[in-house]
């Protein structure tokens, strides 16, 4: 909700705002759950698209498998009695009208596509959870007083594309960016049955959406190892990533004294351990990574003359990740005079952070009690659509446990049952935000 | 000279020997030398064989240019009235039979073959510069005492592969080897003209060879820096190869706090470090090298579960080099331990030091000298055939500046006139040698 204008919400200005969401209007809603064994069962079956040897799933955005994959949710949608729709931006959308059409859309959902041999259940448990909610609202004659909107982005992983073309919008560079696909952005649109013509008519602007709520398996091992049931999400991390390239001068490693050289190898390895030391030097939940690193020429023999690596810094707060870099890059400067070295750091990727609304935090804290399920607070490391959709509306998110915390990988799991907390977790959210009338 | 029984040579006996080096048996033969224009010319004309738009030589062994090249050597060879042959193992030998049939022939000689983009005077200088000395001879009727052998040895770049074919042999394992060029170096010899299945006929025993001396540009900078005529080669460094491989556990850099990550990279860069800090904490002239890295899975946003890296330690004594590493092992236990990886260690290549013969540098320091020329001892970082010929015989190197010590680039240079120093200090130490009889 970071550049959000709290006024144009009336619902969220009743603070305590919980206290405020009438529980008598959920009535005999009180006792609705969720088909988890159907809701498990789709989860399973969309891994079905892109299944890889390890069990886990392949599915880069617009691959064949992501386009079969999405006519599959398409079938969930219509069975669960939403109207289908693809944007512009080739976001796949299932509609319900609500009772009162003066009122702004609720919209829940998440994303299908995978990161490279990534697992099962990101992105994808949020994805069939929102589908499952619409279909058990729709199955007990439940009518929202907001219309609702399922909404499955394309291409999250590549850097949350489609939350991303329907509110700040996609560049004309962006839309040029080469996928894991083999794709480009604009191609890949095109595949999954969008218009990069007419990207501007899936805009939507601030006020357009009443409130944006996901559901995602953690991708940390901070509930699973916790015993935590239910995860409230506090926000969604900015994160700052550079490449890095470091000049020295290539040299033969048995010709060159030891005084003689300018080795961008032990450069490289005194800035990874200035990160590192860095971000612990300074209290607070910050992430410091140095995730690639390169040595050229990169011979047993030769004293690399260059290196490349990369630098990803996050935090809740903007203000901090600055202080971490500003740290780093003055551990840097004696680096480079150390060792004769030159270092250049070229920003790649930046994003804001995100914080979720405090109403929506206490909505999905309360639906979790409601049901007996324990939470706790905690920061999206990960980045999600949910913080491009906080330039519109206020956002929520839920949290499920990741066994181990493995995300990104085969191994990625998260139980079933935690999987069904957590679709019931939204269906009450969702029902407590109905009960409030936006503004706009 | 490592493994050498002395007592088979008596002309080495003689100690100080180079004082017993009659000089009045030299004669006239004081002022011989060789023709600085055509050597220089040699140097160049073999330099289009491979040559690269930078101005440097890709001419890998067993490459098409690599035997175009060796013909052209052929050729230059019959000019100076040598038998020309090829062994069994494709070493280029150009022979003239000595006064006294009795006497077991002396060597020189050097490569042809450069690393990938690599410069046109490292192992071509020294090749051309026997050619010349043995033409030199030729021209002014000298005959030596000895027979004389000018030796190209085949993929030194490869691993000194002629030279350890003629005295240690080469496993089944070795000859398997894929190299540069995409051959195999048992194909790579048929490719040559030799015969992998008579390497054995190639094979010269402790003994069969009265010395070896070879020229060759330095590679690195103290000759140059210094401004120093000549190098007299102490030994070639032994040197040590290691795989190193490092294991911690890959998670995302986003979700995953910093007290628990397993990060591989962090321990690669406290290892390179540790390489560094323990190279420097020992007195002596060792150098110990990190030249390569990678990282993986390799994202800037996942944290490194797995590092492979390098390290290269070299010293003129082997008991250096066991002592530096010792120390660097014993530093990775420490960070194994502070970081939850574990490293592993695989040794990939070993070779001994080679020290040089005591007569023999006194022999190029008298040569030197007496042209007027300066002269400097010193290692040498690198390796070179010599280290295998000194299996079966003593050996001397003889050594000229390169240009600001840049080696196996398109960047190497030596001056013209050090080129043509370096074939002089070679001509006068071979008349020197000449005069002494072996006992073999």
């Amino acid at each position: 909700m970071n550049v959000m204008d709290r006024r144009e919400f009336g619902w969220l200005l009743a603070a305590p705002a919980l206290a405020s969401l009438a529980p008598q209007a959920l009535g005999a809603q009180a006792t609705l759950r969720v088909n988890g064994n159907r809701l498990n069962k789709s989860v399973a079956d969309l891994a079905q698209f892109g299944k890889t040897p390890e069990g886990g799933t392949n599915r880069p955005a617009y691959s064949g498998e992501d386009l079969q994959a999405r006519e599959f949710v398409m079938e969930l949608m219509r069975e669960a009695k939403l109207d289908v729709s693809i944007d512009a931006a080739a976001n796949l959308i299932g509609r319900r009208a609500g009772t009162d059409s003066e009122l702004k859309p609720l919209m829940i959902g998440s994303h299908i596509d995978s990161v490279p041999s990534g697992g099962s259940y990101d992105g994808q448990v949020g994805s069939m959870g929102a589908v499952e909610v619409a279909r058990t609202l729709g199955e007990n004659n439940v009518r929202l007083r907001h219309s609702l909107e399922v909404i499955i982005f394309q291409n999250e992983e590549g850097g949350t594309t489609g939350s991303t073309a329907i509110t700040v919008g996609l560049s004309q560079q962006r839309l040029g960016v080469v996928t894991g696909s083999g794709k480009n952005i604009r191609d890949g649109i095109k595949f999954l049955g969008g218009d990069p013509e007419k990207l501007a008519t899936a805009i939507r602007k601030k006020g357009d959406v009443a409130a944006y709520v996901e559901l995602h398996i953690e991708q940390g091992g901070r509930l699973h190892r916790e015993k935590v049931n239910i995860g409230v999400v506090e926000g969604i991390v900015g994160l700052d990533w550079w490449d890095v390239t470091i000049e020295g001068f290539a040299n033969h490693a048995g010709t060159t004294p030891m005084d003689q050289r300018r080795d961008a190898l032990l450069a490289a390895a005194r800035y990874v351990e200035a990160v590192n030391r860095v971000a612990w030097s300074i209290p607070g939940r910050h992430v410091a990574t140095v995730g690639k690193i390169q040595a050229f020429p990169g011979a047993t023999n030769v004293i690399p003359g260059r290196v490349t690596t990369s630098l990803d810094l996050r935090d809740l707060d903007a203000a901090k990740i600055k202080l971490v870099f500003d740290g780093i890059t003055a551990e840097v400067r004696k680096i480079e005079a150390a060792t004769g070295t030159r270092f250049e750091f070229k920003p790649t990727t930046s994003s804001q952070p995100a914080l979720t609304d405090t109403t929506i935090r206490a909505a999905i804290d309360a639906s979790a009690k409601g049901m007996g399920l324990s939470t706790m607070l905690l920061p999206s490391g990960a980045g999600h659509d949910g913080q491009e959709i906080a330039h519109i509306c206020p956002i929520g998110m839920i949290f499920v446990p990741s066994r181990d915390g493995i995300s990104h990988s085969p191994r990625e799991f998260s139980e079933p049952v935690d999987i069904t907390n957590g679709a019931n977790v939204l269906l009450h959210t969702l029902l407590k935000l109905d009960t409030r009338r936006t503004a706009v």
